[in-house]
């Protein structure tokens, strides 16, 4: 007989990019459908010093059970990096490190989320959130993503109706590579406070940035609870799986049960190599020739597709993170265009999966991260032929 | 105002273990609390050529995402392992790996359990388990556990009563040092055949048998759905958080989806060098050297109680594992004596928190891996005095 399953598995399904990404492992397929970093920029070498010290210097307690919280050195790096860099008031102890920040969103919907619970999301927004949030079966309210942030008249109306959390990637947003301004920040951070809502504002990619100035974070003018998620993955390695929460203690408490449940403790040895790296080298020289290179591919792209694309195709320009976002003329269907796409050994991630009310079916999602210049002209001049042939 | 949180929260707690790992961290304590291999044991010379050999051969791909399911060669490794150590016909397809067995529970609890399902648990049962489950509300259905494995009759009147779901250490459990004997292995697989019974079958100690013959698993008489759980914990280290599942490819495909929107993967680098560790070392011989240590220590603990505690007092006598079981006369609430104990400086665990029916209050777990020999006696000796102080 068939196995009963939980009912929340008919919330949630296997991952459409996970689909994507083994139609592209041709190798003559160029990819922008990935979300990876470029490995030719990982501190291979650092990492590898690091490795040997600190498994010959405490090798005993790097191999051995640890706290649920996380290294406490690495938590104070953190914190300090907090401190300088953007002024904002986090020690170590609001700290949680988490097995990356993929999974801060499972544990927030654990603690947080009764089935039926409204939970404001950007529109598009991230896959990862959805699909983590989907277990707990709350109800998606979608708000759209302006260029300069979300619409807040559709903010405001989640909020009357009910919603008391927001997911929200404020910088160089995956999937679309928009950010939030600065007079967005402090209305969505008003907006909040006054109706009470919990915002979960995941920052993976704010390091990112190669043009334009640095912003706060939301969380810096919030009085109301905010949880700020943070990751190594874009800025050292993702392979190390190590992310981390900073939650008023309330939250965090729970936060902390909650993943104690899980999986009792992020890896102690990638916590320990990781902290080693950090305090042995310049993490903001090595962020440094990241933005270089991801501004430069990113350049790449978008002269690319300024050359390439059929002029009624809308492109972002972002100013940091991974990704640009694409939207056809009102009509067509990007999966559609995906098999004629495949067909010329170019692949992209079709947008309709980071839309929870099924719209967005004209839209996709391209990544300049982990092709080098040359694939990037390649591919997009294959896209921009596919295009052609496809809206004419 | 108070923050809301999901109603689930109300089920779970706060492991009081932890707490009571806070109180045994002056370090006059002599502390059977934990639940820690030797660290004198890990392979920390070991580990550090295989960390220089994956980062210097094969760094970019080590420090990148990987897929879901985990490392290719890793899970051909544990397959080969169950194929000739146990003849079970398991291959690298069959197994996900999860970020510690820990995982493995929480991730059987998303995909299987509804509120008010009925799982069946050993009475005691593991902790790890209780908190995992507990998330996801079900009702727990306490079995109670003999010297040679559960009660029959009571697991079969849960079978009939609905429960779907079985979750055991079958050998040296955690807490009671318990296994099952080769019958009850059979009637045990047989009745949850009979009853369509799923089965979670959690094995980290397997390996650890310092005396009489290694039994196979549960698993291997089942014709049913069974899921098979390892670690790599008590074998090597605990500090890498690599466990894995063995599951039937239907209830496969729900623990990948769950464990993506999780965290992704287990750390890439942590499952290489674990691989790379495996591939170039004799683990047969290492867990040998970990037989022997921790049958010398579980012999001198179960002498130093033969000689120090009254003879009212009941002790399990493993055959492997971790943990010793200890029983005080009824009436008696080994919460008090641990009030007492801590005072001489020695500390165990009581067994209340391993009892879903709050019963149990008479018992409690020593732990005898993470001591040496002449802590051993001593604290034996202390808790033995006040053992007589409390009980006469």
């Amino acid at each position: 007989m068939s196995q009963k399953f939980a009912r929340r598995m008919g919330s949630v399904h296997r991952s459409f990019i996970r689909e994507i990404l083994k139609v592209t492992a041709d190798p003559e397929i160029i990819s922008f459908a990935g979300g990876l970093p470029n490995p030719a920029l990982f501190p291979v070498a650092e990492m590898e010093e690091a490795a040997s010290r600190v498994l010959s210097n405490t090798g005993r307690s790097a191999l051995q059970y640890s706290t649920t919280e996380g290294d406490p050195a690495l938590r104070q790096w953190i914190a300090d990096r907090y401190r300088t860099q953007k002024g904002l008031d986090v020690g170590p102890d609001d700290i949680l490190i988490s097995t990356g920040s993929q999974q801060c969103l499972d544990l927030v919907g654990k603690i947080l989320l009764d089935k039926g619970d409204k939970v404001v999301i950007e529109r598009p927004g991230y896959l990862g959130a959805i699909q983590a949030f989907s277990f707990f079966e709350p109800e998606f309210v979608p708000v759209s993503l302006e260029s300069d942030g979300p619409d807040l008249e559709e903010l405001e109306a989640a909020f009357k109706d009910g919603a008391r959390v927001f997911y929200a990637v404020p910088n160089f947003q995956n999937p679309s590579g928009l950010s939030y301004s600065l007079e967005k920040r402090k209305a969505v951070a008003e907006l909040m406070d006054r109706y009470d809502v919990v915002f979960v504002e995941d920052d993976p990619y704010g390091e990112l940035r190669f043009l334009g100035e640095h912003l706060p974070p939301v969380y810096s003018f919030r009085t109301g609870p905010s949880l700020l998620c943070g990751s190594f993955s874009k800025v050292a390695a993702p392979g190390y799986r190590i992310g981390w929460v900073v939650a008023p203690q309330e939250i965090r408490d729970k936060l902390v049960i909650a993943k104690q449940a899980s999986d009792l403790h992020t890896s102690t040895l990638a916590q320990a190599i990781m902290r080693d790296y950090l305090q042995h080298n310049d993490l903001d020289r090595h962020i440094e020739r990241i933005r270089e290179c991801y501004g430069r591919q990113r350049g790449v792209m978008v002269k690319a597709i300024e050359d390439c694309f059929p002029a009624s195709v809308e492109v972002t320009r972002p100013e940091g993170g991974m990704f640009l976002w694409v939207t056809l003329p009102e009509g067509t269907v990007s999966m559609d265009l995906f098999d004629i796409a495949i067909e010329r050994k170019v692949a992209f991630v079709p947008g309709r999966p980071f839309y929870v009310d099924g719209s967005g079916e004209n839209t996709l999602r391209l990544n300049y991260s982990n092709s080098d210049e040359d694939r990037i002209r390649v591919g997009i001049g294959r896209l921009g032929d596919a295009l052609t042939s496809f809206i004419g």
